[in-house]
């Protein structure tokens, strides 16, 4: 059996290109004691993985040259060495970006495709959820009728945060790149207003739709926009800072918020969250999110991408803004 | 009797210049029922001051052209019609740069001369004090064994919020420019060590400095310094964003804190303060800080200039990094 894997080549100076990549075709390892053999459906497609292919300290070791990059995952148990593990089980893993993978069943959890599509479980069911739900709830702190601020809104992780807010009873604006992702998350979503960045002044905008201003702002893009929420925060404001997509890719230094000291006029707080920190509650947040799907409180939206071979040019239109919803690769066309 | 004023008489941009004072003779007036007349003694001079200046909005309004500068002082009541304060009392309140104030004893509060030099009521017994205590120990919340950092090591905040670390048990790092203020928060305040940024390579001397790396770090001066210790910090580390002197006389944009993805990584919290805030709990923390003094836990330095006349350039001397210890101006020469 073989197996196709995108394998880190070259680390990438500004956006990554073809030549970052390594696409080989490898021998299947058969399983040992305590291994199983996933075949991957879903690839996860993160803004995070950006980082993980710079060469600095970070709160994961950078993929090595040479590695399969990392990638969430999930799949079907083809063959198990493992206990606790069968022959088509769905399971959740950082599997890579590969179309098999042998590993330890150690970190390997499994999922029920019938609850669930199984893409779900790398999006609302997965770690953008789970990063949504404790940095929104635990860091954000959002209170009943505050106003909440979330950038990246028809994303992976922001639609859920500003779906969260709502039902906490927050006046919600979601910020997100073109007109079909404002009328989505207002008009799917349930959220109150939406500022499409790209046609708009954000800091009129911001002033226009958060009449009271802002108490928490969960923030997936920094640069300028951080810097337009800063300037309209209120006293004892939160602001989330679960990832600056702007920034990934830039030659040049990361642009740092020129308001911050915004924080100081307002007594506001800038905290930082990885959602791994978590991992002992996942379930709380699991069972709590399942119940607000159930109930028509919370909704799923997947873009789903289609051929492991595309992985480099599908990975971009992260940073490109192209994505609506969770953005996942499926492995293999049909 | 002749009072002599500083009135603001033009916005600065960048760095005030003589321009934007005017310097005026007026009649001192007569307390009305629930006034006091005060002879002004000493003159705070603070950073913020010079965020006071500007026309924009923050913790509290803007001096207005034509008006009084505002500033913390001392001095003694000379005639009162207000109820609680006779002749004689020395007195702490926003009485201005001036040497005579006419004023509702409303926010005027006692002090007693008895117990320390009366210019010690604008340092570490009054609002840089507050400052210091409030910051280090609500916000930054140090714990024994900890590393913690400050900048304007030697200056009125600075020097207390180390001496409150070491107070609690924590290794403390002091920032300060030249080897004189470096010396003396080592050799006098009893700082762990001391890098002198304007001769060090500051990320490198905290490397040597901080072994176990960053846990908090109270920051008075912004910019570049900041940007250092970013790259420093623990996980869950604390950042208390009490000021950004290095900034206030900026034309250009505040230089915004580029390596702030620090807090993502680390998990780490930004946060700012305005000691206005504690302002019910001022007894409870003078009642401490006077218990450590008494113990000679805590000392006080005091860096006093001369003569009204000389108020803008004494102001200046804060932005130059020439105050050494709690700057103030002394209103009159002997």
């Amino acid at each position: 059996m073989k197996n196709k894997q995108y394998l880190l080549a070259k680390r990438p100076i500004g956006t990554p290109t073809a030549d970052n990549w390594d696409f080989v075709e490898t021998d299947v390892k058969e399983p040992q004691d305590g291994e199983i053999l996933v075949k991957i459906e879903y690839i996860s497609l993160d803004p995070a993985m950006r980082g993980w292919m710079n060469d600095a300290k970070s709160y994961i070791e950078p993929v090595q040259i040479g590695e399969v990059m990392r990638a969430g995952t999930v799949g079907y148990v083809v063959k198990s060495k493992a206990e606790g593990f069968a022959e088509g089980d769905a399971v959740y893993g950082h599997f890579g970006v590969q179309q098999y993978a042998t590993v330890s069943a150690k970190g390997v959890h499994k999922v029920d495709p019938s609850l669930a599509p199984l893409e779900r479980y790398l999006g609302v069911l997965g770690m953008p959820g789970m990063t949504a739900y404790f940095g929104i709830l635990d860091t954000g702190q959002p209170k009943e009728g505050e106003t909440v601020v979330v950038s990246g809104a028809a994303g992976a992780v922001g639609s859920v945060v500003g779906q969260i807010a709502k039902i906490k009873g927050c006046r919600v604006v979601g910020i997100a790149g073109g007109k079909d992702k404002c009328d989505f998350v207002v008009n799917e979503l349930g959220f109150d207003a939406a500022i499409d960045y790209k046609s708009q002044n954000v800091k009129k905008a911001l002033r226009e739709t958060c009449p009271n201003g802002v108490d928490v702002y969960f923030d997936n893009v920094g640069g300028d926009i951080l810097d337009d929420v800063l300037t309209q925060i209120n006293f004892k404001a939160r602001i989330v800072i679960c990832g600056a997509i702007s920034q990934y890719n830039n030659t040049t230094p990361v642009k740092g918020p020129s308001n911050y000291l915004s924080l100081l006029v307002n007594r506001a707080r800038m905290e930082g969250i990885v959602v791994f920190d978590n991992a002992k509650n996942y379930g709380i947040a699991a069972k709590e999110m399942a119940g607000w799907i159930a109930q028509g409180k919370l909704q799923a939206k997947e873009h789903v991408e289609v051929g492991i071979e595309r992985f480099p040019e599908v990975l971009l239109m992260l940073f490109n803004g192209e994505n609506f919803g969770k953005l996942v690769l499926k492995v293999d066309g049909e």
